[in-house]
């Protein structure tokens, strides 16, 4: 069965967010003369986004779109860090724009662009649709168009985001491949049927990750970066 | 009130769905020896267009994509044309694909593409994510992301779908433009307070067209065509 579509996960597997959160995060931290390293400010305003989904996903919460859910938890990230009075609601919200503004990684918008050539190509991610359009304006991501937990109304593992950007593009999951760099989203768009490559980003979570440097089953193709997967899925 | 994002009905406005129905039809027609002119299979089936779909207006029939109401149109179109006899299944089908595949009129890509410079772009029409999204490859259509009936499960002019779009955007309504060359799809939108541009197309429905010739009321802006409209934004 030919590959009729690919969909990726975005934050990680095609832009790097703890660059780009430290990046935004650096110059304020600067002038307000906060010690705090942005690196680690970044994992702590990363560390509350499972706990925030999953409050949708348990059935405690009704959908709401990862925008509010990333100005909440930067909120408690403030408050673990105990910066809670170094920032304002205005600047907040400014600050929480940075999830718009985050850095490709280098072989991203060349390795998209390329399979695209081949077949659509979205993001199948946990953002919502205005997060990934001001995402891809930013960062040049070629998308054909945004998948996801807004059409879905539920946010990644849960099978009916995959289910859902499956069907709107009017295809069986059979005939999509899920790209991620995280091999928990992979388990579970195979799950629903979808094939799966894997790409790792061995520096997502910084120097000492531990997470995610391998693949973890046979995944249907693994490469080496996304410039690598457009040349397998060429050959294929 | 700065424009932030511009939506654009698609059928008709950015693409020449007549020419595009007529000229799929032709070479069909042609080789089963159809003398029926093709330009009027074409209106023939776009007839049944409104039909179709008030049926999910009226709530007597749940949303259903408009892939699926055009191959169901299509069979009416036929038998309005004593054409019952002349296609299978699978040939009708492949000529509901043709749907994907309408020629931009000329003014389109460069309009979109200049307006895209300055704020987000997208379609919102009354065709599903997975027609947008071919239709889109096909003709070179620069979208950053895809809106519309999809998303809100409903059909224009109904007001959840101009609602859906601009929530969709993370914007207010007063901060999207809706490009249309259809008097009513704009008065639908400025019902729920979206800006609106107004396009003439003049030959959509052939050379004797009667409506949607003018503006019939004052909308925020007029233009020439996509690209004039592109200037106007630039210069506001």
């Amino acid at each position: 069965m030919a590959i009729r579509a690919a969909i990726f996960d975005v934050f990680g597997t095609v832009v790097d967010w703890r660059r780009g959160i430290a990046g935004a995060v650096a110059p304020l931290f600067d002038a307000k003369g906060i010690a705090h390293p942005p690196e680690a400010f970044a994992d702590a305003w990363r560390a509350e986004y499972q706990p925030g989904m999953e409050q949708v996903r348990s059935g405690n919460r009704g959908y709401v779109a990862l925008d509010r859910l990333h100005r909440e938890n930067l909120d408690r990230a403030l408050a673990a860090c105990n910066l809670c009075d170094a920032f304002d609601s205005t600047e907040r919200d400014a600050l929480n724009q940075a999830w718009g503004r985050l850095p490709a990684w280098q072989d991203s918008v060349p390795g998209i662009s390329a399979i695209a050539r081949y077949c659509p190509v979205a993001p199948c991610s946990n953002g919502s649709i205005a997060l990934m359009t001001r995402l891809a304006r930013f960062a040049g991501l070629p998308w054909d168009c945004i998948l996801g937990a807004d059409i879905a109304e539920a946010y990644k593992p849960q099978p009916e985001v995959y289910r859902a950007s499956t069907a709107a593009l009017g295809l069986m999951p059979n005939q999509v491949l899920m790209v991620a760099a995280h091999n928990a989203d992979l388990a579970a768009a195979r799950a629903v049927g979808l094939r799966t490559a894997f790409v790792p980003r061995r520096r997502e979570h910084g120097s000492g990750q531990s997470t995610d440097l391998d693949p973890t089953e046979d995944w249907d193709l693994v490469a080496a970066d996304i410039t690598d997967l457009a040349g397998q899925i060429r050959h294929r």
